[in-house]
């Protein structure tokens, strides 16, 4: 908290309330780096009288002083301390030093996350994640979806039965959300465009870079778009965020020596098919209708580089509530980066005649979808969507390689705590 | 979807994309009122031949046509229609018409939730929610507070045993989180003002009005508020977002017939023993350090009016990590409305002694906190915050008396479907 009553000027009165990031002493002179609301602010103190013992690094202080404003400090301006008091102390020695230049394994910071996350790099990798579902919020908005949220204790899977957690409600079996997809299929019959971002669940057995047992994931869900519309709303939607990063977090990104993505031209869109043909002729020997794994999505992905869009997926590859195309295909697109799949989506079925048939092919009971099926009676208009990761995309924001970085306190097959 | 390439404008051309609210056939001429995406638009038909046997309310259609500037049609204009196509039509009769004054019983509505969403009460509804959630992370991100997202999928309980879903998380015992309590504490160590918006999970055993077992909270923590700032914060949040409201959804409001709220006086402050007094002069019997029942809080809700706060609550109704205050007493608040608690929060302990005291008095184990614990020992500032239950801020504003009307899917003990 800093409070400059008359503004950052030189020579006016300044409190700040933060926590110390650095101490430099010198002979006469200290400088103290404190964070104050995810902001460096540089303290200088010429009176040794004030340099406490207990002033450490981590320690909580509050310090009053004059402004003098130069170019050597963090934010263009110093406060030259004439009191301070310490108003909380470190009362053990931290497990690693958040200035360090060697970073701990993920493990042990992730032990200690809140104060791994006092780390300057984790500051604005946390501060660029709130501005990214800022942009995302900003661009939905402009484009009149309505804002939902639909509930993550559920009774059916959304997408079979793979991959669940269960859980005891009340006296009956539940699940949580895999996904919001059977709900905003259910409300864009009301309300035409729709958006959510918001948690989900998959029990994925395995530990690997780029999954996690609970994600945020970004679903639309809009009436009358077609696969192509789409595709464009979710290209021109990646294309507003990183144009604003790069607008109004440049400095940011730099610190965190973030990727520069180019978004300058149209994403690429292949078909399956065609990347079945590329594999063939560059890797080894697969059928149409094989799914591609993803040693053939990261040869492909590093052969295209960047965005791209694999569409027109084999329809036995996709969930039953995709739009078929031309008998075996289907009017659906997974967007990539490099390799990555960042979002799924496609047309979805809007006659529930057809739906049986999905469910009955993706072995599912119509039982379990009752209530669903029941609602495709009263006029279901034709309809897509999709489902991006979120943290996913954080990934290619900032050139991690491991999703936990660009999670608070990520959740996966071996880790629930902190 | 409506595409009106050169404008709304007298003469020009538009299609438009959406369902059948109602239909008025004349002699010679018939109105259609449609919905595209949460906005009517009246189409005039001339040419009976147009008129399928097909269109029925709840009909998906397209039509195109000649724009008309008019009063007389729900958004200044109407479209006379030259050709039209029906894309999908109700199979079934639905089980009751969303424009019939006798609004069926609400477990009849949300068995058809998907249907009775089209009823234009609830368009304006969650669009208004909508617009809620919207201006509330306007206000928080102009105070420069970092939007987080905490896990919902937890090792311990935040506030004790008590109301919590159990859940196998791969091998081992986890909970759905009853709030983001433990986290968003941690979490203002390294980013000082944080809020989120997201699902809390109660194993509510009754069912009552104003409780669901899964439920939207808005919580904030900040270092350095005292229990008088955070009073502070919340009011002027409510005021912008209510203020906000009148100023730009004041039509939808009136359609709904919501309350108007007076915000433009300071909300009382009443501390718990002022309410203590007032109940045994006017009500009954009760000692000081008695919980207030519902009956009390209601009496007093309806004395006073509006919003108010109850401060200064016993430190032994209060959750382990709030601050004492006065030996016996703490620094927490209640906001309410006419009796209905909004939100809850104050000063939190910040020493990790401190802290342990109050597991003990509420009868955790240190054990089970021992993570959370450790944190504290790195240099927690002083800091504070607040839930605030967004259902039930919707029924203040739209003056509904079951919680379940402003939730899409509401979860309680009877109800997991839809």
């Amino acid at each position: 908290m800093l409070i400059a009553q008359n503004g950052i000027n030189e020579g006016s009165e300044a409190e700040v309330y933060g926590w110390v990031l650095s101490i430099r002493e010198q002979k006469t002179i200290s400088f103290i780096i404190v964070y104050e609301n995810r902001k460096q602010v540089q303290l200088v103190i010429n009176d040794k009288k004030l340099m406490s013992s207990q002033l450490k690094q981590n320690s909580v202080i509050w310090a009053k002083g004059i402004i003098k404003i130069t170019d050597k400090a963090p934010n263009g301006f110093e406060i030259h301390v004439n009191s301070m008091k310490v108003l909380s102390k470190p009362k053990k020695l931290p497990p690693f030093n958040i200035m360090s230049r060697d970073i701990p394994t993920l493990d042990l910071r992730l032990d200690f996350r809140a104060l791994d996350l006092r780390r300057p790099y984790n500051i604005d990798l946390f501060t660029l994640r709130s501005k990214v579902l800022h942009y995302f919020r900003e661009y939905l908005i402009s484009k009149d979806f309505l804002e939902v949220q639909t509930p993550k204790i559920i009774a059916t899977a959304s997408e079979g039965g793979a991959a669940l957690f269960p859980l005891m409600y009340y006296d009956k079996q539940a699940f949580l959300a895999q996904s919001p997809q059977l709900y905003k299929e259910e409300l864009i019959m009301s309300f035409e465009r729709v958006f959510e971002i918001g948690p989900i669940f998959r029990a994925e057995p395995s530990r690997t870079l780029k999954h996690l047992s609970e994600a945020i994931s970004l679903d639309i869900e809009a009436a009358f778009y077609k696969n192509e519309d789409l595709m464009d709303f979710l290209e021109n939607m990646i294309k507003y965020v990183i144009n604003k990063l790069y607008e109004k977090d440049s400095e940011a990104l730099k610190r965190i020596k973030a990727p520069i993505l180019d978004v300058s031209k149209k994403f690429p869109r292949y078909s399956y098919s065609e990347v079945v043909s590329w594999v063939n002729k560059n890797l080894e020997e697969i059928h149409e209708g094989d799914d591609l794994s993803s040693k053939h999505l990261e040869a492909f992905g590093n052969h295209v580089g960047g965005f791209y869009f694999i569409k027109d997926w084999p329809l036995k590859l996709k969930p039953f509530y995709i739009q078929p195309k031309d008998g075996d295909y289907s009017n659906s697109f997974d967007l990539m980066y490099k390799g990555l799949e960042l979002s799924s989506g496609g047309e979805r079925v809007h006659d529930p005649t057809l739906l049986r048939k999905g469910l009955k092919r993706s072995g599912l009971s119509a039982k379990s979808f009752k209530y669903h099926l029941e609602v495709y009676n009263y006029g279901m208009p034709p309809h897509g969507g999709f489902g991006l990761g979120v943290d996913r995309f954080m990934m290619v924001v900032t050139g991690v390689e491991n999703i936990r970085e660009v999670v608070l306190y990520p959740r996966d097959v071996k880790r629930l705590i902190p």
